[in-house]
């Protein structure tokens, strides 16, 4: 009921503070049988660690995952695998000349209007340090999408200009899947990754931020992952990514894009595939028909605003309504693309994990 | 685990196919002592109904609800509330030709990939009968919201002009919130729904349909609603929505737009209300931060896409998966729109019916 | 959260009260292709009817079940499957008189005390009509566990004699399977049978009622079902059985009896069974170990208080707290004995069809 | 769906392995502002903890919990607290010779049938380490209650004599609450306490365990508590009881002592209480009607079987089914009972919390 969980048969609960002890997750429900160690974990934790580059915030944890519970021998075991990640690099100081102000665009507000105070530090519960937990359950479910040869793929499709006029947005134009993680955007099209580094540092030295939009892909997806009604395949997985902070639009396949199309231009004819199977010419609906995966390419867009956390004076009030001024200093990313990517892919792959092993129930 | 259900506090299960003896739902978690009646869940599910006009399908379907249970004396109980309307139209005469050819865009091919076989009948349960289960649920949610003096809005944004050119499709221009109800496109701007029944007169002679935008807006929601981590506000809503048939796309407040903007663009200043309350200056946020309501207007938009079935010829294959050509008969809207506006009310009001009981148990 | 389901993969809802217009339930969970008809469900519901015979109540209702979804062709589709049955003979006359007082040993008071009023016709939704929904449900769980060769069976174990002293309660001594339904007790034992009727006439004759015990069993059940922690297979069971109305005490194999033993007396050792299998010698651990069915059959026995409804006056109060004393009329079971047969004959079928489709995400 | 969480509004999930790094839990749905350190927490395991008497096991564990997350400045936030032990006198060496063997009256052929392998160290999940998880758990849950003036409280009733023989079992005949904290066996009779304890001491003479009884009762619950179909209060009390290791039987108020008596003495009068509130006569029916709190106290048995570990030769079989001899060495308790009684107390403090939330919805 408080939302710390997600999945009904692979279920992820994270916990965990910003400037707490410490950060983590267990999974309940991953089944008996599954190779996987530390070092799986600790290579996803690595991928949306910070400090990784000039795009991102300064903050230096290392980020080190033990697995407390439910591997034995290198296996699964069926039991919970709970692990955990402890804060070291935590610096309150930054947060305490401002805890009773609302820092725009942040939780602070609602937070205390919800519960009537808060974990101030570091943004507490509402830190992308949450995301830690995601990250490590969501290697686990990759592991076991690996498993039936399903594979998981995000990347930084755009970065906004800053400019408010959608037509200026960097789109990536070519698409090369060996270039992702070889530029610091995680961009497909390294000739726009440099340019999207560029915006960022000017963002930067501007002490503002930029947003921008990811794509998620989903391969070797089999048909009849999801079920019909309220948990409709695109259904989980819109929650899954509207769960992760920032993002303020989902969309699959053509998306936005269908309030312009004809039926006719909709419609993906379905035909026979080269193995015998059943398939459709396109993909505009993005791999889910009637909220079942139909083995076509499953693709989401996410659209992630830019980060609140802004070095420059803003106007907000104190808790008891009175007007201030806030200027939000610490250890900030001016755009958080780079690290949204391994964090969508973490949130698709537990999504299916949970559709993969709950199919598995629907036949006698 | 098969979904039929939505929400933990306040839930909503649906049963029922469209050719099936009847349609129907349960309301469980609804507290004791609400006023409610069949004439309060009757005139919600007019609004949905078919054969309301020439922009919508022609199956006759008088829709009449039977609550049979847990309303006592004109009151809630807080026992389950089972509603049932009665199938009275079925033509499965149009479905019984095309039975084992899959109908492009639709769920017959994903279904059966997962349940090996279907109840083919007028889409069985992909069928859009199944949302008379939603609407009469979201009557008894709207009810519970009034009491906290929430209401629900929705209505149509924009219409696709089936060019495939997003710059040329219609969008309202003139918000007049009584002229919603007065056309047949629930649109706010009485000269755009004029342009826009046209258009659909004008696919629905070339045996075509058109997708669009429906915009959904909840007022008089309290500060500190939704889960700060997974069932995020949003996250919850996203999944409602992404849970009706045909939306590709969920996005709150400035959407898909913020990925154009600057931090110091976006974020929305606190401000001191004049009921000296805590608000945001704009609401470019949406009515949610962190996941949680901050007493703002909620609003989501959703793009819908052209129903897929369409009266002319398509390519496709049967279950074999051999080559053949389908023309999809029955009676069909050209667009969803103006039904969707009363589905899109009911999902935000389930989903801020359930966080409005889960807020309850936020503090000792 | 409120309480109207059972189960997480095979799950049952049931709504209804007494004197409403109907009683119901929806099945959500089960797999596509199971061979089910109304027919099959009638079966069960006539088994658990009223007026069956001299030691029930003289209600007469046909209890006539009707599938509205979830069945195609003589196969469950993997939608939810609802049914209903319509009160016919309800008589809220015998109630009126007595809506204010308090009933002593029914819910009456606490319902009062938990929503501020309640359906007081016929018990509303605490009347034993409930039940019927979980018989319909459970009729179908039984067809499921019949494709894996499970069998679900249960008896009249025990009536007690109203002398309140234990050693007097009557036991079933022998145990003739096939005798069990040629008997009104569902007693296996058919000399003790005659003199269990003989007990609850002379009970009727004195307007007073009779407890009793009941055994349930499985057998079939495959090594494996149950999880380890919080659902152990004896909790989830535990559950189903203490959800049922009048049940005071739950036991599984030996049961309160193991506090009499040594865990050298008490073990049951593990053998090699004729086809090569592991079994265990004896079962005095009732086919449940650590939480998992070991493949032995289980064993439980349900506590059944004297019903509370008994036809000499009663002192109580009102709703003011006034004392006052109380003639419960109506049409009334002088023991529940025969009739909680197949009600937990289905909670038993319930519990392990959902244990069973769970079980098939256990490895990877 | 795996089974390592329970309750739904106040849910603990526990996680961890005898013989792993570590145990523990989270608990999530904590309302915020509950005052809770971690000293409330080690009370709690102290009193569970090993090693604490000559009845008890003699593994070393100091039991040490931190508290990672949910807690600041002294006070519960609303987000979910996680809690660790690590495991520091694991002895793997005892388990190495019998890993793969199948110990009579444990999971380990259950556990195996179930998932494939098992951490066969300790016990690996199925240890009775997973209790301190369900200790801390439930000294929050206790902490929650004791705001509502609720109180729980468990003792030892009564300890097998190993004759086999019913009527031999000690009961305690006196009932001295000061007693039970000052006594090993935590009986509130202290001359049958040391009966009691001469027995458990003979024993593990012979190398073998004793069964018993501990009854739990909750006193102060306010009536309301409860839903009144499956999740009865007698119904997830009951769940909670036997997810509990060794639990055989379960009862509430006269328990299975119901089948001796008629109706007329089995009904609790409703009464006037001094308060002006409503209250019965007596106490037959345990706090509980139809699934709801009377406000009378809660009254529940539980029938703890023998350890399973003895340590003289047992016959049994091997993976692969071929007959063998075991001896289960280790440190390992002749009886549960006096460490079952924070347990038990821990886990009726849990389910009620629970309820106390759910409660909050259910009226308007």
């Amino acid at each position: 009921m408080a939302g710390n969980s997600i999945g009904q048969a692979f279920r992820l609960t994270t916990w965990g503070e910003s400037h707490g002890p410490a950060v983590g997750c267990t999974v309940d429900g991953c089944p008996s049988g599954l190779a996987i160690g530390e070092a799986d974990i600790q290579r996803a934790l690595d991928r949306r660690r910070v400090g990784q580059s000039k795009v991102s915030s300064a903050r230096q944890e290392p980020d080190r995952v033990q697995i407390l519970s439910g591997v034995f021998e290198g296996h699964t075991t069926g039991a919970p695998i709970a692990m955990v990640v402890y804060n070291t690099d935590a610096k309150s100081s930054h947060y305490e000349p401002i805890k009773d102000l609302y820092r725009p665009g942040h939780a602070d507000y609602s937070w205390d209007a919800k519960y009537g105070f808060r974990d101030w530090r570091g943004g507490g519960r509402s830190s992308a340090r949450e995301t830690i937990g995601r990250v490590a359950g969501g290697a686990i479910a990759q592991a076991l999408l690996a498993t039936a040869d399903m594979q998981i793929l995000a990347y930084t499709l755009a970065l906004g200009n800053g400019s408010g006029v959608t037509g200026d947005i960097l789109f990536a134009e070519n698409f090369d899947e060996a270039e992702i993680e070889r530029n610091i955007m995680r961009c497909p099209d390294a000739a726009v990754a440099e340019q999207m580094v560029e915006r960022v540092e000017a963002a930067r030295r501007s002490l503002d931020s930029l947003g921008g939009i990811v794509e998620v892909r989903a391969r070797g997806v089999p048909p009849g992952l999801g079920e019909p009604v309220f948990d409709k395949l695109q259904a989980d997985i819109g929650k899954a990514m509207f769960s992760i902070p920032a993002i303020k639009g989902v969309e699959f396949g053509e998306g936005f894009g269908v309030a312009a199309l004809r039926g006719s231009e909709n419609n993906d004819p379905f035909v026979r595939r080269p193995d015998g199977g059943v398939g459709t010419a396109s993909n505009r609906h993005g791999g889910i028909l009637g909220g079942i995966s139909t083995g076509e390419e499953i693709i989401v867009r996410l659209a992630a605003k830019p980060p609140a956390s802004i070095a420059q004076p803003q106007s907000t009030v104190d808790r008891d309504g009175n007007p201030a001024e806030i200027t939000v200093h610490g250890r900030h990313d001016p755009t958080v693309l780079p690290r949204l990517v391994p964090i969508a892919e973490a949130m698709l792959a537990l999504t299916l994990a949970d559709h993969l092993l709950r199919q598995r129930m629907a036949r006698v």
